[in-house]
């Protein structure tokens, strides 16, 4: 059966907060690879390796040299047009970490910044995944639920 | 790089309240396929034609004949042992519907349960499932985020 299962491609990241910089400010990084631009940290989840979580923190780790612990599943990001490469979903955590991020392994740097400062626009569909971050911060509610199917 | 990317497959399951009989009973389904027993209805979301939400309400409709709403995203279900045909990675919504199932596709039977009704073992890690839904409906809270990585 599985040679011909064909789902999504898995990924996850992490909004992470800086809980230890004022204003509690989150991590963006900018990609060493197509598609460039400034994103959130993450990366895709290896098979028979890890759970999404696991994903989470160690794509975090890679990219930003911090140890997150995740705090809330913001959404599931998953639009087939979402990335042009592939049809990839994203879980999408919102985590927090102490000390000073530096850039490493996909990242070529990371910024530093206030969610009211966040430029538009950021790689894949990530200015949406903000747009709801930035009402998770100010409410506790998660993404909102998305594109369900009209039923023949 | 899509030739060598090996990601967990994808799937949705929908915990269906419904919501015209008393108690807002849950709809399981006993499965026609391995691994057998009673299960959370779902499936594997198709890669280039939906989102994981539509695929949620797809397969709700497929198995059960119901048009569900969703409400919520209960969690992701993720790791690697929960399935011993192959690493999935099952998003888990909670919706809602009107009516009463016919068990149609890859369900052989449905039944309509309370959740103090719900006996184990389930297929997949579905107790585990029904346990965070059952804290759900107590108190609002989504699935507690799990098995995050020790930092090496």
């Amino acid at each position: 059966m599985t040679r011909e299962l064909k789902t999504p491609y898995l990924a996850a990241d992490v909004i992470i907060e800086l809980i230890d910089h004022p204003g509690r400010p989150i991590v963006l990084i900018e990609r060493m690879n197509p598609p460039f631009g400034l994103a959130i940290p993450g990366g895709f989840v290896d098979r028979d390796q890890e759970s999404v979580e696991q994903a989470a923190v160690r794509e975090a780790y890679e990219e930003t040299t911090l140890t997150v612990r995740l705090i809330a599943l913001l959404g599931i990001y998953s639009n087939p047009a979402r990335d042009n490469r592939l049809h990839s979903a994203s879980a999408v955590y919102v985590g927090e970490a102490h000390g000073t991020p530096r850039a490493a392994d996909d990242a070529k740097a990371v910024q530093i910044l206030l969610p009211e400062e966040i430029p538009a626009p950021l790689a894949f569909d990530h200015d949406l995944v903000l747009a709801d971050y930035r009402q998770f911060r100010a409410t506790g509610r998660v993404a909102p639920l998305r594109g369900c199917l009209v039923i023949p």
